[in-house]
């Protein structure tokens, strides 16, 4: 078998930096033997000298600053670990001008860039590849680009945040409310010393539009993607939909349904059978919709050192083995996309109520006036009230729920949760 | 963006074959948009005319015989739908000799004859694509093939036969007995009216040589994996397996240790909080552990005309796009495999015993002389006895149920259920 050369550029040795040498360091046989390619880490960008040594890296390989390993012909694929918009954009610009290839786990800035990235990349001839900025580990996107190929896809709904993902777990098991869980899950480093990007549903946000713009073949951009975090979430709430057998999740959804796209981030309740609601802790998952294949289901370690470094070595591998890259080019190719924001989705809600006898009758009634139609109401308390609708757009329950407020037994809606069937 | 063009032949237009020649007529143009590549159909081998009008297909389409389809130039790609080894291996072998690539469904062929099928692809040129083999629609292989280069694949557990999940899901939903949920199935379409090959295991034993195979790089033949199937599973069993916790399944399992493999198909508990437990009805999983994504499980349906075809046409297209296929030969480029029997487990064992006293201290007593640890020991009733073991080999646990049968107070071992944590 003909052995092919490639050369890897590590910008950043943190975390995910630091797993993907080692990964390359170890695995370096096995890769040549199973995949015929030979990758060697011919330069790193790190300016911390301690990381460098403690990796074992050669100090040879570090370079003076970008432009060296632009301008260094023995590097053909760039991978980058910086995180967040600048430098990584204009670092893997330059690269992909020179011809290069790219692979990043860097969730906002490819969400952000990916258009200007795509231009770049046609012009130098390099590949773009982004594994390893969704679902960590889990080959989503090699699934969706290289096995969905029969297939419109349909809907997407993800779990792709670990960390609300085990805040939301551990106040489902344990009952406890969403500030003692925060503080527990950055106790154990599930979640950031400022976890704004992961509890207020950026992250998830970033996913979604990569994930979104790859399936329908159109741009979803960040800024069309409704988002809403977890900080609000009302452990009482979780309790509830335990109740009616319901798990909630912070969900990253998109739809295409006719010819318009939905995409929004929020915390949903699913059914308790739904497969995604099994999806425990730090875990990840995604769920896909194709009018061939029906549904699909991709599980597993969402963040990590090694889970993402397995991502990134197998989109530098991927890399070195093709002899056309793929091009993204949704603004050229594709056709233009149409958003929705009147979502249509099943709700539940929670009203804090005077114990007047009648509110529920009156607030039932607001509803069916405004077309909202009613699956159960449920008197939890004197003072709370729980109804879930069926299927109704948010526009027209919003309406509702502006009218029952105004109820003089209503002292306000307390929860508005979106159900995901 | 450079059109290639690809002909396929179709051999065979059963349920996949229809479903695969509708994929690609429906789709032809959206395929070319997404992946570049015109795929056209211009040959089918099918003796059935009525078959051929009712799909919509040109009569001038149809081939003669295979040496037609062979000598085609037209034909740069061969799909089969056939099932069985033969024809299918003798067709395939002569396409692959002349230099066109194949794509199979065909697990019981592949899984047998996949080395002589690999040296024929290194004379001709072609590729071997096999997606379709293995959980449907679900992309494992690629998957495996393409995603999980920075692993050494540690293990795989798998539901991978949609017709004995959906009997054992009846069962235990219901509480019905296996003859009764298999004639259920075989109404609802989803056991054969001889349903001894998804059954009897054979089905899941094929899948698994082919993935094991494929995960760990070494040849894992279909008569090196142990086989058992389900239709002496007792609903007596399931029923006192769900009061431990535990869920039955028909589970494929394989796993790499200490440079030996262990391969099996049998039906096994798996805790209640297992991913694969939740897997219900016709769906498959695979669930894999790699020693650097650790944990993913991949999701979906494992048979039917449109999944099944989605895999198909995903193969097609990418290997029209491949300017190298990739070589699986085992044999040459990887290590021997070197196979356990030996294989250990924890174990869920029932006794039929006589109602003397002393029989449970009698039956422990035996175990532990045997230095099989109990986990739990439960008398179910009067005259059943159920044990749980700690993790144990194979014919250490054999020894000891062998000498408990010879007490006077056990009549015989009623069942032996491996449970896979």
């Amino acid at each position: 078998m003909q052995i092919k050369k490639a050369g890897v550029a590590l910008l950043g040795l943190g975390v995910v930096g630091g797993g993907t040498y080692q990964i390359l360091r170890d695995k370096r046989e096995m890769i040549m033997r199973n995949d015929g390619v030979d990758i060697q880490v011919v330069s790193v960008l790190e300016r911390n000298a301690d990381r460098v040594r403690e990796l074992g890296i050669d100090g040879a390989l570090v370079a003076g600053g970008i432009d060296e390993i632009i301008n260094n012909p023995k590097v053909d694929i760039v991978a980058e670990f910086f995180g967040g918009v600048e430098p990584a954009k204009t670092f893997l610009i330059k690269a992909l001008l020179a011809g290069k290839s790219i692979v990043t786990a860097n969730k906002e800035m490819f969400s952000k860039c990916w258009s200007e990235l795509e231009q770049a990349a046609k012009q130098g001839g390099g590949g773009l590849y982004f594994e390893a900025s969704c679902v960590g580990g889990v080959p989503v996107i090699r699934a969706i680009t290289d096995s969905m190929q029969a297939n419109r896809v349909l809907s997407l709904k993800g779990i792709v945040n670990g960390t609300t993902n085990y805040i939301l777990t551990k106040m489902s098991d344990e009952g406890a409310d969403y500030a003692t869980c925060l503080k527990e899950a950055q106790k154990l480093g599930y979640a950031e010393a400022d976890p704004t990007a992961d509890v207020e549903g950026y992250d998830a946000t970033y996913k979604n539009s990569i994930l979104s713009s790859l399936a329908y073949r159109r741009r979803v951009p960040v800024d069309r993607i409704y988002r809403e975090g977890i900080k609000d979430v009302d452990v009482k709430d979780i309790a509830y939909g335990k109740e009616l057998g319901y798990t909630l999740k912070l969900l990253a959804v998109s739809k295409l349904r006719d010819g318009k796209i939905e995409a929004r981030v929020h915390p949903a309740f699913l059914p308790d059978s739904h497969p995604l609601s099994f999806v425990k802790g730090s875990f990840n998952a995604l769920f896909l919709q194709g009018d061939s294949v029906d549904d699909v289901m991709f599980y597993g370690r969402g963040a990590g050192a090694l889970p993402t470094g397995s991502a990134i070595v197998s989109d530098i591998v991927f890399a070195a083995r093709q002899c056309e890259h793929r091009r993204f080019d949704f603004e050229t190719d594709g056709e233009p996309a149409e958003f929705t924001e009147d979502f249509s989705s099943e709700y539940y809600l929670r009203f804090d109520v005077k114990s007047d006898c009648g509110t529920l009758e009156k607030v039932a009634g607001a509803m069916r006036k405004n077309n909202v139609s009613l699956k159960s109401v449920l008197q939890k308390s004197e003072d709370t009230l729980v109804f879930v609708t069926h299927e109704v757009k948010e526009s027209v329950v919003r309406k509702a729920i502006g009218e029952a407020e105004q109820l003089s037994g209503v002292d306000r809606v307390a929860a508005i949760i979106r159900i995901e069937e």
